[in-house]
């Protein structure tokens, strides 16, 4: 008997709110376990599956559960592991899986009537919606509540002794798990890791220590961020290695230019962004390793430039959402919040896929009625009891309702209008808040007079940021006129704090590339993470102040080594080169229709590909020829005033 | 130094949703698991704890957790199993514990400030709630995971062997766990359980069958409900025992009288009731071991004339409960979230504990709410979409709005306004909803002609069935009048179908004894419960119908052997002797007040006790003599016309 492909199958969604609470209660500092400081949800324990089937020819039915529960065809009840031949005809299959402790998820055989996302789940309530899987599941012998990784032996790069102890050095941040093996000797051996040499060494304060039992000749320990391992002096013998532990993305971006220290910064953000995509998009691999919105904003649109992996979108996005009812805004922070509904519509543009929208649009719709339930009497979101307004490491004036913050609120209501309507739902209530905010900010937060938009007009300090005169370019809220002045008064006004977070910076070089100012980008990139290469980073840190130097520079959160080294939010050049150098981006739902604008603006050459649905475009560009390459109709290469529509696989050459 | 006695503790409500969630996933019927149908919910995983204290003198401090975590001391961190001496002075503990599988749970050590009630906990929200605790777990080594049972052995009382195998009676029904020793051969031993000795012989059928794996010298197996072993003919030696499991509930209650047979009933009643009584109140052993709000609702009922175990009521209202939102009745089934409602009353009418209805109150008011949210325009509660309107399995008519359940509805109202005016909130909403309820009762269902309720007026059929009718006399909703009508029409109308449930039986018993009718309620229970003595019954029955014969008395839910003959249900005589006999019963809460009216009603004299809360009450009756000892004040004996104020703990004997 032939199958088709069986997948696992559980309650849609709950597969990365099982893996969002064990990931979320990993955190661990200098020996004690730290979990996230917000709600955590988990999956439902108990779970119904059914599916309708009308069949020509007998078919035999086995399940095999994650849990326990039975299988019954036609209301009779058969134990897991049971073979029922079904016969022809119509019929109702039910599969229950309960599980206390774990994930309920089974396998199904049942011909073209397998498991996967065509048969409907429930939590036993009334509601059934398509069942959740995805292709890292698809035999039977798999486990969905482990999540696969690959393996790779890396040894360390070098070693250092003393009368102290060993340092060993693996050449690079890396997130893996060390190795001992013959181990001599039965005392334990405590150890400790650093991202930095200061750190391992510091073994008062490195922030990730280890110990390997006594009385074991082998040991593997729990995978662990580091570059630096010190190993104290201890009268026992014992080699290491230790195995990186990743998720085999295709890296299907690629960024070439003709300034090799771009290239490098490429090398090192692709680097950078690899290590923190795992199960979701986390914020750094050595310290939360929690999955925040903010941060996973910035990977989403990185992603769509490197992996274009959807997988790891919508598992993050999942993940943030949680469960209802929702009694706090995402990680805690209102405009984490209002950052994941924007996700949303940026994973559609992208991707064009349709039924996740309609997976997520329900739990959408909760997250924008929990955000327009606390709006002041303006209109406006101000923070509620202990929300965490964010916006940025900065001396923002955060009193009351903040501009930031309400250019994002607004920007959520016009995505949740369109995601109505795409729906088939009456999206017009959304779209008419969402102009009352855009009018009000107008009227509240622009100063005319300054020429830029305030913080806070609560305060009456009219207090000046990059951040929202960042946003107002970034989501259309200033006008060509309003934008001139930003650029002049805010953006290369010397007297306006510099942002020092590649977080942030992110959105600032995003603004300078929206209106056309590359150069200043490209300069921008050499300083910045240049600057950190240029202190030996080796993957790109959560914070960069070019004034301050070592050991300050591992500093944060008063933490000597609170910093961490290995950040997502530090790999945007992939992103900026990808969208504005190669120039490539989608004007139309999934690349549907996209244009390619690619720019040198100082380099003598770039090339690169980037990654859409089923295909790449592919650009290589010198000062006399441009040659564009689309797996794909639909786009238009844009050159000056020229436009040019793109054939599909076929390689056009132009002379410039 | 010395210690307080310290208590783990986890957020309120959690430990029972736990142990429900563990206990709803237990059933088994003929190799198959087979999971509640409903939503099963679970603890938070992640919990945060805290408490300000103010030091006179330095104190130690140590947390052990049941997770993962960390405690800290004016925001600085340290790990579990750490001791840190906090100086006098004003200062604020946190502990955090979080646990993926399982129950949060902590146990702080910390003087005076040891962990208890007075802690507060969170599950990362912004809304503290005192820790939920009990004294079941105040031993640092002590789990709250696993639940604590006792155990006793029980040999089997005969043995018959024959060419097909053993049969091991185990002379009563029991919930215990076999035990195999002494085990020679190496393959697996497989045998059948029976509540009869039928159903252990039918092993194509039996329900309940275990198996022993192949290479063990000993075995212990799961806890079942059997009085019968069979173990086929095997080739192999082993010795058998079981140990009965059970919580060690204080009987503090007690019935004797002149009738032997109504001496057996409650002794029956007793075992039959303590079989039930575990983590919650369970229906029955054998089948599902579910709680069940209607089963659970007489539950708390006859543990006030036996146990008085307050621990056990509260962890099964919460566990009923479950957590927000509320999308669905309690098991499904309408009349038992209303059933619930009233629970709530009762115990507090009977305890007095104002802090637990203070921990419901949040609870009760949102599933008042869910309730309130699905009445139809006549402001009728009929089933919504795939609600079960159970009332009693019976031939009801269930068209549209039912009356019994609208009786139900005006008192969880009533309740409910109650409840609020108690904790300082307004409930006359509540109380205009229940008139108006009350009202409607009257001008659509009852029917003068009938001189009864009808089930249904939807239908027009004007059937009349017991049902409602009795809930009208124990609910309040009928007049004088209207009870010499009902009765006449409806309780002693053989035209009206008996009642074949215990379930209903007591109500319809409670309802003849409100109105003084104890003679036909001895009759009654000298036939139905004496009936299923003479059938040979060790327990009383789910279900008992004196018509049957066997094997018909097994079959129910078109199973052969699906009837429980072990059901908490059948235990009402407890209720009713302790209730009308004894005739003791709060008129205040918490005994604060209290009534004394024994009746011997044709017996030659009663003995007993009725629990209260720190006390007993005592009575001898006979036909020329009472004796009554109260321990303590507040009580009426009412022989009578005469009143009589008792004194506390002191005896008083009356000439009769």
């Amino acid at each position: 008997m032939s199958y088709n492909i069986a997948k696992w199958i559980w309650y849609p969604g709950d597969f990365e709110i099982y893996h969002a609470l064990k990931l979320n209660c990993r955190r661990e500092e200098r020996g004690f376990v730290w979990p996230a400081y917000w709600r955590l949800d988990d999956c439902w324990h108990n779970v119904l599956f059914r599916r309708k089937c009308i069949l020509i020819k007998p078919e035999e039915i086995s399940v095999t559960g994650n849990g326990i529960g039975y299988f019954s065809v036609d209301g009779k009840k058969y134990s897991y592991g049971s073979r029922v031949v079904i016969e022809p005809g119509e019929h109702l299959i039910q599969v229950s899986a309960a599980k206390i402790d774990g994930l309920p998820s089974v396998f199904i055989r049942a011909g073209e009537f397998s498991s996967d996302e065509r048969w409907e789940a429930s939590y036993l309530t009334r509601t059934w919606l398509p069942s959740g899987c995805n292709n890292m599941y698809n035999c039977e012998n798999d486990n969905p509540e482990i999540f696969r990784f690959n393996y790779q032996h890396l040894e360390p790069a070098s070693k250092e002794e003393n009368e102290k102890g060993t340092l060993y050095d693996f050449g690079v941040q890396t997130f893996a798990r060390l190795c001992f093996d013959g181990i001599t000797g039965n005392q334990p051996i405590r150890f400790f890791y650093g991202e930095s040499e200061t750190e391992a060494l510091d073994t008062d304060f490195s922030y990730i220590r280890d110990v390997v039992p006594a009385l074991f000749s082998e040991y593997i320990c729990k995978p662990r961020a580091f570059r630096y391992v010190f190993i104290p002096r201890i009268d026992t013998q014992y080699n290491i290695h230790s195995e990186y532990e990743y998720v085999p993305f295709d890296k299907r971006g690629f960024f070439r230019c003709s300034d090799d220290k771009i290239n490098k910064i490429w090398d090192t953000a692709v680097y950078t962004f690899h290590l923190n995509s795992r199960e979701f998009f986390l914020d750094g691999i050595k310290r939360d390793r929690w999955v925040w919105s903010g941060d996973a904003y910035q990977s989403y649109l990185i992603n769509y430039y490197l992996f274009f992996d959807t997988d790891i979108c919508k598992r993050t996005i999942i993940a943030l959402r949680g469960k209802d009812p929702i009694e706090q805004h995402i990680n805690t922070i209102m405009d984490y919040s209002l950052l994941w509904i924007l996700s949303i519509w940026d994973y559609y543009t992208y991707t064009g896929d349709v039924d996740f929208v309609r997976m997520i649009y329900p739990r959408m719709k909760s997250m924008m009625g929990f955000c327009q339930s606390r709006t002041d009497e303006e209109g406006f979101m101000a923070g509620f009891d202990d929300d965490w307004v964010f916006i940025d490491w900065a001396d923002i004036d955060k009193t009351g309702a903040v501009c930031a913050e309400q250019m994002l609120f607004a920007r959520s209501l016009e995505i949740s209008s369109e995601c109505a309507i795409l729906m088939g739902e009456d999206g017009s209530g959304y779209l008419r808040q969402a102009k009352l905010i855009r009018m009000k900010i107008d009227s509240f937060f622009w100063n005319e007079k300054l020429g830029a938009y305030i913080d806070s007009y609560e305060s009456g300090k009219n207090n000046v940021t990059r951040h929202a005169n960042i946003f107002a370019i970034i989501f259309g809220f200033a006008d060509d006129n309003r934008k001139v002045s930003i650029i002049k008064n805010v953006i290369l006004n010397e007297k306006i704090p510099q942002i020092t977070t590649p977080y942030f910076k992110f959105y600032e070089l995003d603004a300078l590339c929206r209106i056309g100012k590359l150069g200043v980008v490209l300069q921008g990139i050499l300083e910045y993470w240049g600057g950190m290469l240029d202190m030996g980073a080796t993957t790109f840190w959560e914070e960069y102040s070019p004034k301050a130097d070592f050991p300050e520079h591992y500093e944060m959160y008063g933490d000597k080594y609170g910093k961490s080294l290995c950040h997502a939010w530090g790999a945007s050049p992939i992103y900026l080169l990808g969208k504005y150098f190669l120039g490539v981006r989608p004007t139309a739902t999934g690349y549907d229709r996209f244009e390619v604008t690619p720019r040198l603006d100082g380099l003598e050459w770039i090339e690169g590909k980037v990654p859409i649905p089923c295909g790449t475009i592919y650009i290589y560009m010198d000062k006399t020829l441009l040659r564009v390459c689309s797996s794909r109709i639909g786009g238009t290469l844009i050159l000056g005033k020229t436009r040019l529509e793109l054939p599909a696989d076929e390689e056009i050459e132009i002379l410039l």
